[in-house]
């Protein structure tokens, strides 16, 4: 078994290769989900199930194909912006979810039963069941990921990034499980500050990945993201925007980093030395593909190659 | 000023009539309200709303002409039956209802917005702005109005019915500048024990009801209803289903009752004696008309009837 740390639309693209070679268990980062019109939207999930069942809108890579947009468009109409652009049947998703919910079902158990309906075999796991929050510290105030990336189109500067609730969050037993149970842990070429750093923040998970191959595929070709505010919100964090950047950001507990083939001379060995400055050193193996994912052959062609890695 | 006191199908086709006669006030019933979807669906508030805004369906009289149910049917698709059937459009209506008293809004200024939103000029006002539910009992137990109308399609006996709530519901200052404001007050022909009675019930309200010149109009025409299920939920509530029957329903009050052209042999006056059986005793008039409306132009000629009773 794959487990998958996932974020939005590098990963879920990956996943439409990975889906016919692995077992998968998702975990989905939940820091960008928002109420939206009385329902739950959470945009990574939703993106992991519309991918698993082959109904995501592959222009977009988020939505549904061929929705439709007739509740949206009818409230601008009527003066109201629903910010994330609900699709009609995208609408259905998020209705679903947020009954179970409002049942007092857990986040994970709406996940399972939303998998369920949509025909999904592989298993996603939301990374907790508690809210929390990317919060974008920015010169125009401090909002939500989504008012940051859908409102600002991600066109303010970035001061910080924080994960609001993520201390009160607890690692859910099926998180604990597709992590120990897998052969391998993939994080995928998801931004790593708002996809990524929100699921490793949560008390245990870091832990469990040091005793674990962890092979990650940089989201930064070059010096640029394959698409998002990734290179915004690296740098906000001290980060240097490149692969190795990437690799930064992972180092405690990373055994692989996939890069481009353009990043090929980044290939070898990384030698990390512990923080501590004790005699604890850590090697990170660099290998280099084609990661940019145009289309599903190439998501294919990447799979087969991480196969050879786990 | 006309003060209209509403339920769902018949007074808003009457409405459309009455529009470009008088100044209208319209009190609208709320006791079939439900959330669904995480949204709170006010069924006659939105043909009210949309009767006086021309966009009502007037096959079904409910709904938006031309709407889809994009949302409706794949949350079908996918398991989840919604009861109410949901158009896209309408779907709007109640996030925009909803968001406004999630911001913590009354009833009764989210109605407002609405009405602004659907240029709707004519003031529509909920009964109350707590949640009042009718509640059937039957003898398959005890279910909202909603549930023994649409999952039963109102095939089941009815025991009673009682306004869960209503105790707690307090006269609005809108409603009550209504009803003293207005020149006459007309009953439409809405069901009684389901979309007058509860109306009715909140305190206060029949007291105003006695210092004004009220009119009904009969939702019975010969032992029959127009529509709906106003005949078993009399019979429950033990009145005759006839148009006596219904000015029986309202005799504190009343003080013009209009029936059908076929109902003709009922027109004089009927004496009411007080109950306490002291000398106070009321005259209701009974008057004809033809008052089964089927196109628009049968509700501008009962509109116009109506002018000349007020």
């Amino acid at each position: 078994m794959l487990c998958v740390l996932s974020g939005g639309t590098g990963t879920p693209k990956l996943l439409q290769g990975l889906k016919d070679i692995f077992e998968l268990s998702v975990i989905v980062n939940t820091a960008e989900d928002i109420w939206i019109s009385g329902n739950k939207v959470c945009p990574d999930i939703d993106s992991v199930i519309y991918s698993l069942s082959n109904i995501i809108d592959t222009e977009k890579w988020w939505g549904v194909a061929g929705d439709t947009f007739k509740t949206y468009h009818r409230l601008k109409e009527l003066g109201i912006d629903e910010n994330l652009m609900i699709g009609d049947i995208d609408r259905a998703t998020h209705i679903i979810r947020s009954e179970y919910l409002r049942r007092g079902y857990s986040l994970t158990e709406a996940t399972k039963e939303l998998c369920k309906r949509h025909n999904v075999s592989q298993k996603i796991f939301p990374m907790c069941d508690e809210d929390v929050s990317s919060i974008i510290k920015t010169p125009k105030g401090i909002m939500h990921f989504q008012e940051f990336w859908i409102t600002h189109r991600g066109k303010v500067n970035v001061f910080d990034v924080e994960y609001q609730g993520v201390k009160q969050a607890k690692m859910t037993k099926e998180v604990k499980k597709a992590i120990k149970m897998c052969k391998a842990v993939l994080i995928g070429p998801s931004n790593p500050i708002t996809s990524i750093f929100p699921i490793l923040s949560i008390k245990g998970i870091k832990e469990l990945l040091m005793d674990k191959k962890v092979i990650a595929i940089s989201p930064i070709i070059g010096r640029k993201p394959f698409s998002g505010p990734a290179d915004k919100l690296m740098k906000a964090k001290g980060y240097d925007i490149s692969p190795e950047g990437v690799s930064d950001c992972y180092n405690e507990f990373l055994d692989i980093l996939v890069v481009d083939k353009v990043d090929k001379h980044l290939e070898g060995n990384k030698t990390i030395e512990n923080k501590n400055g004790d005699k604890k050193i850590k090697v990170i193996s660099i290998v280099s593909t084609s990661i940019l994912m145009k289309n599903r052959e190439d998501a294919v062609n990447l799979s087969k190659f991480i196969e050879e890695l786990v």
